[in-house]
Order: structure tokens, then sequence, then C-alpha cells
């Protein structure tokens, strides 16, 4: 049994679902595990992971218009410090994921044929983010 | 240390919250493990995971209403290629759970009295699910 | 490899937001591990768990009142034997966390630096709470 981590950075160009399926799925054959359990963790709280729809761009656009009306801008919040995106940002966090566990078998993510892996970026003006990756397997 | 992992095969009878506890629990259990780290990880975007109450067949059915209404059908999707509860699924699927991770202990699934483990499915006529199940642990 | 477990007992104070970070990093630390993953989970269906904003308490005020107006006590549900708060916690409950990992290495949870780890308690009046807590790495 062995483990690897690493830290894969991310910058988003807007708010919305950045694809970041590749990255993940190379980093993870590169540890040339045959099975075992992958991790992803989300190190902010104006961001979160999700699995989505990999094939329909508009499913993408849809689901990022659905958070929009979810947890609105135009509430008057107590907390808007960093501007009217700021507590939305952690809203859509909470409703969301900040971690994510994949099963790694045969040598390959157990991700179904329309799955793909996504940051969910919340903030208008994304900052670099940091997603920790886990590897515990053989 | 070992591992186990193993694919669940489920279709449900209708959309709703379908209780897997059972086959969840006796697979878990076969495989003699003392202590360890259980995964569920569901292979679709329109269905998803959820532990939910186990007791009061009425709290489920106010679930699934409930996501009736906070995802509904009557919106205008961009995305509706499969009909109009394509993309609410997509949408309950982000707002619940695509893996659950329980822990193992004293050769028992360390769940509470009152919850039970829920294939939560989205669209009006279910296809066949999987979910992976995956173990590590001694 | 090893593995180590246990169960933190929590009462929160009143419904919200509930900082455990410190007593899941203490816990974590004793069990001197270099790296590894660390699993939390919550043994109920009416109290869950959530990583969120550990800086600004105003942030965790909002959370709680979009909470409120998300998953109202004013519908009329038809699960409601334990009171107006019954099954708003459980809808509360499904749209946040129920389980959370979190890797470790260089002996520390990847927390990011404005993260921090609550329970989300969402009864009126607190019932004790039992959060199992599974750690498995080197």
């Amino acid at each position: 049994m062995k483990q690897a981590w690493s830290l894969l950075e991310v910058v988003a160009p807007a708010a919305g679902l950045l694809d970041i399926t590749d990255r993940v799925v190379r980093w993870t054959s590169e540890q040339r595990l045959s099975s075992g359990l992958l991790t992803l963790f989300c190190r902010h709280t104006s961001a979160s992971l999700l699995i989505q729809e990999n094939a329909a761009p508009a499913a993408r656009r849809d689901l990022q218009r659905y958070f929009d009306r979810l947890a609105p801008e135009s509430v008057a919040y107590e907390h808007h410090e960093e501007g009217p995106d700021d507590m939305p940002a952690h809203l859509r966090s909470a409703l969301t994921q900040t971690h994510l566990g994949i099963p790694l078998a045969d040598g390959r993510l157990w991700l179904g044929t329309w799955q793909g892996i996504y940051l969910f970026e919340h903030r208008r003006r994304p900052p670099r983010r940091e997603i920790a990756l886990h590897l515990i397997g053989e």
C-alpha cells in the first residue's frame, strides 16, 4: 500500500465551471497505482468542486445561471467586505462540494462516461486556487 | 491493510429516493474488514447519493417534493435534449452528493441509528445506475 | 500504513455553525501520522458538516439566514412529528455534507488559511451529536 499527494494550482478565466479532468487523470496515472482512492480537496471557501456533465456546454451554462439565481448577489448580506460576489461565493460553495472522492480500479479512475471533474469558481475576478490531491492504494 | 471494490447495479422504480443500505452493508460485511473507510461513488450526473432519515417515508416524500420545487422542470433551460427532467436532474445532483465516505469500525459501518443510504434518482424513466464501492482498511 | 478512529461528541449551544476545527486538528495531530486522509462522518440526518470561512462571524450568520430562507419552517411538510424545525433540518442536511475528507501532508491537515471545520446544527434544541473521525495513512 502506498500514498501520493500533490497540489494542483488553477486559475479560472472567469466565474463558472473549469474542467480539470485531464490534469487530475494525468497526475493520477503518473502515480502508477492499480487500485485505490483519490481525494480532491479545494483549499478555499469561495470556490468548490463538482462532478458534472462533460459533453454539453449548455448544461454547464444552465448550471451557472441556476446558482446565480439560487444564491444571488442582489440580497443585502451582512458580510460584503470583498464586494457583492463575496457572500454568494460562500453560499454556492456550501451548496456544492469542498472535496470529492473517486475510486481507482484496474489502473483507472472509476468515472462514468459522461462525468467530468470541475472547479466551480464563484468569484468574478478569480484568484489562483489550490486543489490538494491525495491518492492511497496499491 | 487491504482493499476491495465492486460495482453495485441499481434500477430505481421511479424518480425519488431508493434505499440501498442493505445491499451496501451486505457487501461491506462480506469483505470481513474490522476497520476502514467505505467510499460510494455514483457514476452518473443525473442521479446522486444521500444519507437520509430511514424511519419516516413521509420525510423522503417531503424531500423529493422539496427538490421538485428547488430545481423545477418549469424553467426554460438551454440544455433540454433529453426532455424537461434532463437539466433539473443535473442541478439536483449538483446540490446533493456524487460520493459518500463512511468509516468502518469494529467490523460495522459507523452509520447512525436513523441513517439510511439512498440513491437519489432524478430521471422520470430511470436507467440502470452504477455505484462504485471501494473499501480500504484491515 | 496505519489507521485510527474516534468518536467526537458535540452539543451546539443553538442552531447554526459550531466551529470544531481545534478539536479535530488536536485529535489528528495526536495520531502522529505524517501523511494520510482524515474522514469526518456526522451520524445524524438533522445536523451536517461544512467547511466554511473561519474569519468573519458575519459570513456565518449570513449563511444561517440563507438556509433559513432556502429550506424554511413555514412550508406545510407532511413529516412534522418533531416540530416545525424537523423537516427543514433534514433538507438542510441534504443540501450540505454528511461527511468530509481532508488530506494530511507533512504532519498537518491540508486546510486552507481561511477554512474552518463546522458542525451545522439544524435543530432549535440541539441534542448531543456524534461525529466519527477516521484517519488512514503513515
